[in-house]
């Protein structure tokens, strides 16, 4: 079922609009690449509209945003919407910081996103409206009743919400997926987030079934975990191995290894 | 030939300005140390000066440029020409937007560089005067003519142009050169553009014929990504295997497996 | 004696706050989670009060600074002092401008460091308070004296001084540590010094001695570096290496593979 989606990745190469923090970007450049997308970065507020409209789709990141960056998410965002291109947020550390908060909540309510995403902590920082979580690493005590949030984010903002943990919640509303690929290692080296979400926006721009083509892209990192885990020698080597296996994974591969499951 | 250029690389260790993208400003940083040069990353207006000032040649490249960083590349520009100081410019996807053409056209305009780099989708751009391309990648169309186009840019900017592509041009106007170095590998990861400008900008910094200089820096990224290709295992490894080529290179290597002639 | 530092960074699992240079951002977060630690990286000045104060400790890099980020630097570097928070300092090419002097001396006569870090030819630009070195590079006339100037630094901001080199150098004014672990190929990747501020952020955020802390964080990296250079094949793959030894190293290891001594 998976499958076609990630050739139709490989097949329409998408270019990506990013518009993400400066500790991860070249990781989510690379894991586009790596996928057979591509990526192009650029924040300035002259350029954002003409940028995004030469691009299939838009990835915003608000990890190190800043009044500058912040400004420029939206009028991206704003002109994706008008253009019909699909737009993911991935809220990193929304609950870290009121302005995050705030960027996150003028986002939401003025950009339309299809693809909402987030850890257990993120996505409660949107669902209870209220700050918390420990920066931008999951607390585990923030999973329970997650699957609830996560649908009454997806019902509030009219998009399909993923959410990223030991197991992963990919939710519209309607149908709701669970995803347990993935390995513990991938919370030990940065980025592994901000990847999944710029590699989850090249699914929704290369497919129309953006519930399917989310649970597709987070299958795929987790297999892609999995598969550098057992390959590499420490965090350092793991990085490498990632997206080494983001490379070379085939269609196939993603079908067969995939452990994601329809729960309702 | 090209041999002695690497050697002076190696020996006289420049000192390279970088005004860069965030993406891939590490690996910059990092290829120009494992060539033998040395980086310094600065874009404040209030600094610019004073740091190119103790370098040995200025690299500006325009990815992820803004308002700021602009500003800064145009007067460390012309600082570096004070100083008679040499100094490249990459491209990139100078066609993207009209900022990023808008900001080409004033550098080139005030500031007098000794290397003008890009892919042919972007130097077509200038050559042309006309937006277009597909961001930061080169459509393959483009590259039709991209000789005469690379010497009308060399001719209008009394400079080196370099093209890269399957097959990269080096031209002066007068002596056009052709490398066959290089491998598809590297159009599957960010940067190898950008530490291609990076590490001529360290060749021309220690030699002082600037074309060879540049034919030597293109040689060796191509023989690089060669070597890179054969000893990795994907995207991921390939950018480490592709640093350590350039670190393990030496000169009667660089002169023994290059690919370059003189084509006119 | 320094395998108890070690532990009790893996136990507490300090999150760090990280106001630091675009260049190595991406090493310093990852060299962090390979410790055990967490990073988070802000430096909008709206936010880096609130971020610092849900963090145990705050490590300042004036590398690539810029006005805002200066001044970003300031506000959470005074809240961090209120909450009685640690605070490091990498004194990043601070005498390669004026600027980034003038940040240095505004930094240091404003907010209370607890840890001074940087190379011979950094530290003495605070010391001798005059510009000069070779950027970021220290060169090697500048190690002369370099212990006294340690101390003279010591003393005049009440703090921990850490001088990096080919031998390093850590001293509280009273007492002095020698580190001889390390390996020269340290100095031809970009972040080292960078990821050992951060790291030395990690320890001294989680042990209450901030000598000894220092001392551990600098050995671990010197043993890391001799680790990765065995086992690597040039600066690319030294690099990755680098940090799975980080992320491998046990605290018994750490203690065994030492070469630290208390020097007077």
């Amino acid at each position: 079922m998976i499958k076609q989606m990630l050739q139709n990745v490989k097949e329409k190469a998408p270019l990506i609009h990013n518009i993400t923090n400066y500790v991860t970007v070249n990781d989510c450049a690379n894991i586009l690449l790596a996928s057979g997308a591509s990526p192009i970065m650029a924040d300035d507020i002259i350029e954002v509209e003409e940028i995004t409209s030469i691009c299939t789709a838009l990835n915003i990141n608000i990890g190190t945003l800043n009044e500058r960056t912040i400004a420029s998410m939206l009028k991206a965002g704003k002109k994706s919407n008008e253009l019909s291109h699909p737009v993911a947020i991935d809220l990193v550390g929304a609950g870290a910081s009121t302005l995050r908060k705030n960027c996150c909540d003028k986002l939401l309510s003025e950009v339309k996103f299809n693809l909402i995403k987030g850890n257990a902590s993120e996505i409660k920082v949107i669902a209870t409206d209220s700050l918390g979580g420990r920066g931008v690493d999951a607390s585990a005590s923030d999973s329970e009743g997650i699957e609830k949030l996560a649908k009454a984010v997806a019902e509030k903002y009219d998009c399909v919400v993923a959410v990223t943990g030991a197991i992963d919640i990919i939710t519209d509303k309607n149908t709701t997926y669970k995803v347990s690929n993935g390995h513990p290692a991938m919370s030990r080296i940065t980025g592994t987030g901000c990847m999944l979400s710029a590699l989850s926006t090249a699914f929704i721009a290369a497919n129309d079934n953006t519930l399917l083509a989310t649970v597709a892209a987070v299958t795929m990192m987790g297999i892609a975990g999995e598969i550098a885990a057992e390959t590499s020698n420490g965090s350092g080597s793991f990085r490498v191995a990632l997206i080494d296996a983001i490379n070379n994974m085939k269609p196939e591969e993603l079908e067969k290894n995939g452990k994601y499951e329809k729960i309702n």
